[in-house]
């Protein structure tokens, strides 16, 4: 596996990506007495005085914690909380870098929901924010819907959102390539866990009209013995032909195929039977539904995949950073869909069009002030 | 109140104490394909294969978490986990200072003791050392107690076993320059919540043979009603002529005085009646229980305070970086009493015979080199 050795090597060197670093000077004995005891007490006091200060007065306001159990590591699968910090470590270094957020690790030892949501509250007096992160589904709704209603602050599960912002916003680009309207395109998605099942609900939030759902079992039907209750949800808006049948199936006359489900599943055949100027979003990782090469000589117009050193890379560090700074900066109480979508509009914005084409359809992720205008959309959209 | 407006100045203008920063460059697609997807996931299925990689792999392996319900926080009592952030964090900072450890705080939104094990029980995998900070007692106590049983990794109620160490510590240095051996004094402690409970356990340990224990209902006697559990257990080894009474008559023909309660309970008259060479130690923050000034005016030969402008300040600071240090340098899975006596005794030494005067009983926390010896003996008592 590419860079994985070296990867290796580098998390040794340096134990990790993050650490804690102070913001005051603590030289002398008056350094101490300012940062600790006594004169600590003032902060402290101000803050049972006026209980929003905790976000000026202490790096709360900063502060995001992603949150796993461990259960669906990129693709891993379930391999517990311990071997889940390496991801969650990148992920912070991820937020520090593209918008200066002081993120840290959160690992808990158990998959069950309640414990996961009772400990989670408990716990959120310290954040600003919380991202739900790499939780199994349909778990994962579950802890993420009752976390928004019981936190004061924004819980936002990116597997879910974060993925549904960056392919939307890539949608919204390509389809401007290939001058398709977002309403009358059909589209397929292969794949109806966390990823799957978000992408579906943001496209419709988005206008897509023609949405057909994939999994393994197939399209997905109402009432359909397989669903779960997250899909038989999606079930009643998607699907408007009551279509049945494969993925194969599915995929014949759509205009764009997005695949968050696992590698080597879709053939050139396949790619073949979709419309003209098709789009194809391949975002299984490490290896693609359909690799570049594939998709291309099988007449797709516009090919964007997971991987980074291709061209359009669809990737979540586009927005987890800042659609979080979007919302800490003004305080937010949740991340709304009006804000998802603000998100998807100012990230799909950063390419002008004069630099859109079918190989440009997202920015670079180091491309500068990229993610501060999504986070002032955000702030905006609140 | 002296620093107060200074702190929250401080404090506002700083947004708190510390932040989170980077320990890998994320300045290409290279070294964000080394520190997140795909080369992360060599990492992650390293410490599958091997769960203790996790504390060379992560940051885990330097992480202290810095743990309180805000029941207890400094002198101000019961004032909740959002307003006891700017203590841990401050905490966190020295953390940083003075053993180069990774403290974050970690404010828990329940009092409930089963709450409270199984919460921190859940998050331990993130850490290498739990640090629990300003819990109420007795709560504080059981809570320590189980999840010394089911957590891996050290467990140190601060507020009880550091106050311990270097209050003993500074008791040892301070019978040197009045030279009384350990074994003959009369120690009398007043206050018996956590930390006047810990320090009797620990100089028990260190060799005081005569222990009075006071609380507000005067001198604690086995199976006085007004005594709780953790009370109990030490009347049953303290005390040893039964005397009743009150902190006065406690005081009567005494060596040493500890207090941790409150402020202005000691007259000059109580010091006179001390014996000769008293050494004083009126901890209780801010106020003392007497103040230096009139401990020496009755009398006494040695007076040390928590105050950090006067001499001989008695500060956990001394002790707790460098104990967690010790400890997670050598991955010790507790903190045990031989280990807490090495740090006491370690501490004592840093002061050298020729600088050890009654004015100069512990080093000044900035001196170089201090943190790291205690560290060294702790590490080699595991």
């Amino acid at each position: 596996m590419e860079y994985a050795q070296e990867s290796l090597i580098l998390h040794r060197k340096n134990k990790g990506k993050i650490q804690i670093s102070n913001k005051v000077p603590l030289e002398t004995m008056d350094d101490l007495a300012l940062a600790y005891t006594p004169g600590v007490a003032e902060p402290c006091l101000e803050i049972v005085r006026n209980p929003e200060a905790v976000f000026d007065l202490t790096n709360r306001g900063n502060t995001v914690a992603v949150i796993t159990d461990g259960s669906a590591v990129l693709g891993l699968g379930n391999i517990g909380p311990e071997a889940a910090i390496p991801v969650m470590e990148g992920k912070c270094a991820i937020f520090k870098r593209f918008a200066n957020i002081d993120a840290l690790p959160v690992v808990l030892k158990t998959n069950d929901v309640e414990e996961l949501v009772r400990t989670i509250y408990l716990l959120s007096s310290n954040y600003a924010g919380i991202n739900l992160e790499d939780i199994s589904a349909p778990r994962c709704f579950e802890v993420e819907e009752r976390l928004r209603d019981i936190c004061s602050i924004p819980v936002f599960h990116d597997d879910q959102h974060g993925t549904a912002i960056v392919a939307g916003a890539a949608l919204l680009n390509a389809l401007k390539v290939v001058n398709k309207k977002i309403e009358n395109i059909k589209v397929v998605i292969n794949g109806a866990g966390s990823a799957g099942i978000a992408i579906g609900k943001f496209l419709l939030c988005l206008g897509v009209k023609h949405l057909t759902l994939v999994d393994r079992f197939g399209i997905i039907n109402k009432g359909d013995k397989n669903n779960n209750s997250a899909q038989e949800k999606m079930a009643q808006v998607t699907n408007i032909d009551n279509r049945v049948g494969s993925l194969k199936d599915a995929l014949i006359g759509s205009d764009v195929f997005i695949g968050v489900s696992i590698g080597n599943i879709v053939s050139q055949e396949m790619i073949r039977s979709m419309n003209k100027d098709a789009i194809v979003f391949p975002l299984a990782n490490p290896t693609p539904e359909i690799s570049r090469e594939d998709a291309l000589k099988a007449g797709a117009a516009i090919v964007g995949t997971g991987v980074s050193n291709l061209p359009n890379q669809i990737n979540n560090a586009l927005v987890f950073p800042a659609i979080f700074k979007g919302a800490i900066d003004v305080r937010a109480k949740q991340i709304t869909a009006k804000m998802e979508i603000a998100a998807a509009l100012a990230l799909a914005n950063t390419v002008s069009e004069k630099e859109l084409n079918a190989l440009y359809i997202l920015p670079n992720i180091f491309k500068e002030g990229i993610h501060q205008k999504i986070a002032e959309a955000v702030s905006k959209a609140v």
